[in-house]
């Protein structure tokens, strides 16, 4: 071992002062969503009566490619921010590859992930605007807990439907939750028209992310002063996320590097689109022809194997129709592990960037992703998020590529969050009892079929 | 929310390369541990069996006050510290208090506690004397995770001995243990002769940490090529986590301050003694007046209740005699969800300062400890372990002390780790199903007259 610099920081005032707006800068700019009454392109005041107006002009502003972090946020974000940026020396020994390994860390945030990233913006500008109450949808429940934070931080009540299956199989994260002082119901449930619907056909339903989201939208809007938030897949949740690749860019200039490669887990595309527009932003703008790759689990595959077309974001047909990378809005993903990564579409701008080849798709298996997670864990002691393990899984494919080149390539992924609430996982993984899921084509074109014509 | 500075830093050369060894500037030695079969003052010789020979020399080292870290261990330390000394401005602000509260953050270790710092030294001797296997007890898991991925950094085989309540009721901690490959076995288990004793004696027995201890001596010794580690009580523990107050010497003094206090929680004193002792050096050297506050639970108060008498540091007697505080080497305490302070005695170096009156002790019930925890986990974020939670109830106490009298004190207290593996702990608090446990005067000197007079 030898003396060399492991980790890079930024000071206070080094951490980003703006959010970067991609859409601003793309030349081919995503579709519009389309309000599914009228079939006319959404305009902003179409949202407001599902989120905090300033979130609904974020997410229609395909003009401004910098937008001011509000300053309350910017401080909270001093908690836990800059995160670091860590060589993965352990990661590139274990696999003996010439290749540079460098992750962002974002496991250090206080709730686990980078999703308290948006969580705080979000229930900034909903008090901001005398919000009172925030509702909201959660899977394994990285995101549930990272609003609940935000909401008490900010001094608003939250209510959170969590999917059934990971409200009674991971209990820790709904814990978790209750202890920042939440409101938590096992999605489907009988408070929501939704959520009646589902059970009085099938009492026994395990719920899925779509009908939470339902659930979540049908409270907000049916009670005053309150306000629906979401954790991925909107184009303003992702704009938060780019203070990751933001302080990321100045991080790397510190190590006198500059990526090759940028990787990251894909759910809806938030923890994707946070670490990687910074980057291709120069990839647009200044001609740099860095990689990117979004690791999406083989049963869940709406990037290498779903469609592009409108769909609607939940399972009741709430949200806009939304043009997007898609298995279909009724899509129910195998019960892998990686929980935040079972959602049916990718978000709009992710989606034009995929169409348009700015991008590219990677998916693994449930197992080869546990197998890097624990790869990682030895090599680097951070027990990975199984979300994060696509991540590494991919950043391995690459790292060993570069092994059989001898290329040196500089790769940088997002380590979206850790595994410490996911560990009956691993334990399941370590005895053997884990297996594969896989989504065919022919199952993908089967399901949209059965969907009634959108649009 | 004003712009001001949350956390403080090091950069990778500031990190301390010295760990600082209080023995040789306290007035007063401890009195030497005994050989339990001579009666003779302990020789480092004596030890050599059980420990790498280099920790039996800083186990008994009264001369040298700065011992240098090695190379390799304080290169691995870079990949997670230094660790963040946080201003608790959100607790301050919940308690209305005029004191500056700071939190060493050493959660963020990667195995989520401080026991990563000795764990890592403990090994790296080993490693450097041909040792190709380790061994050693844990109760909740945080020591048994931090030697098990120190045991893999340094290329050892780990076996763990896991006390088996919390084997059973905390899975989440032996998964991870086995993620880093190491083998965990429950105690009182049939692979050793002190847990066969117990066994066929009361074979539904659910084993503490001084069986565990027990077994995992026995099988150091009956292993070729394998020592024993210890995770805290121990002097040369406690010297590898003054790592922990040296950094933050350097981080309050970026900040701008000194401590007026110095809080930890206590289990054997490791994390007390490693946040302390910098500061105490000033204490005895340069007449500076900080008050130093070991908090342990009631239920199991050797500082506070115990007596001064040498004793065993385990159940089965193979440890030497050590002079110290203690609630007999066969005191069962509590079954409280703070599993790492559930230990009989204090360290030899403690238990001389607390007799001279160099430090304080205070004892904190359960449920004041879970009060404290989430009142810090809605203020700061983080949810705390219940251990550290300790730690918190006794600044608190200060910190309401000085919102009495105006004064604007400066408390530093250990975030020795985090709580996320504990979260069944928490909702059982919630739901309003924790008790208090206490032992009375009359209980200890009970329990330490029916113990054999051993010297």
């Amino acid at each position: 071992m030898s003396t060399r610099q492991k980790r890079y920081f930024l000071t206070e005032e080094e951490i980003p002062t703006q959010w970067y707006n991609i859409q601003a800068d793309m030349v081919n700019k995503p579709l519009p969503p389309i309000n599914p009454a009228t079939h006319q392109p959404l305009k902003p005041e179409d949202l407001f009566p599902v989120f905090a107006e300033e979130l609904c002009r974020q997410e229609l502003d395909q003009k401004n490619a910098w937008i001011d972090i509000p300053e309350p946020v910017r401080e909270m974000y001093k908690y836990y921010r800059s995160t670091p940026l860590v060589r993965a020396y352990g990661l590139e020994e274990a696999l003996g590859t010439p290749a540079h390994i460098y992750f962002k860390n974002e496991s250090v945030s206080p709730v686990g992930s980078h999703k308290l990233n948006s969580a705080l913006a979000q229930a900034y500008y909903c008090k901001q605007q005398g919000v009172t109450n925030v509702t909201t949808e959660t899977g394994a429940g990285q995101w549930g807990a990272a609003l609940s934070y935000a909401a008490r931080v900010f001094g608003l009540e939250a209510a959170v439907y969590q999917v059934k299956i990971s409200y009674e199989q991971k209990p820790y994260r709904r814990s978790i939750m209750q202890t920042y002082g939440a409101q938590v119901t096992a999605s489907p449930s009988m408070s929501t028209r939704a959520g009646k619907d589902i059970l009085t056909k099938d009492p026994n339903n395990q719920g899925s992310l779509g009908t939470a989201i339902s659930e979540a939208i049908e409270l907000a809007i049916n009670t005053p002063n309150c306000k629906y938030t979401l954790g991925s897949v909107l184009s303003h949740v992702t704009l938060h996320q780019t203070i990751i690749g933001l302080e990321a860019e100045k991080q790397m200039a510190k190590a006198g590097e500059y990526p090759d490669i940028v990787i990251a887990c894909f759910g809806g595309g938030s923890n994707f689109g946070g670490v990687s527009f910074p980057f291709m932003r120069h990839n647009i703008l200044h001609g740099k022809h860095t990689r990117f790759i979004a690791a999406e689990p083989a049963s869940c595959p709406k990037l290498t194997r779903g469609v592009f077309q409108y769909d609607f974001g939940d399972v009741a047909g709430y949200t806009p129709l939304l043009p997007m990378y898609t298995l279909g809005h009724n899509f129910m993903p195998a019960n892998i592990h990686a929980g935040g990564l079972r959602y049916h579409g990718a978000g709009v701008i992710v989606s034009q960037l995929l169409k348009d080849h700015l991008m590219e798709a990677v998916d693994i298996k449930q197992l080869e992703s546990f197998q890097a997670g624990v790869l990682f864990a030895k090599a680097e002691g951070i027990i990975p998020a199984p979300e994060s393990s696509h991540a590494i899984a991919a950043t391995v494919r690459e790292a060993l590529k570069c092994k059989e080149t001898g290329e040196a390539k500089v790769i940088l992924f997002n380590l979206s969050g850790h595994g410490l609430i996911d560990m009956s996982a691993y334990d399941q993984y370590l005895a053997g009892n884990l297996t594969n899921y896989e989504v065919t084509d022919e199952d993908v074109q089967k399901n949209i079929a059965g969907l009634e014509k959108i649009i």
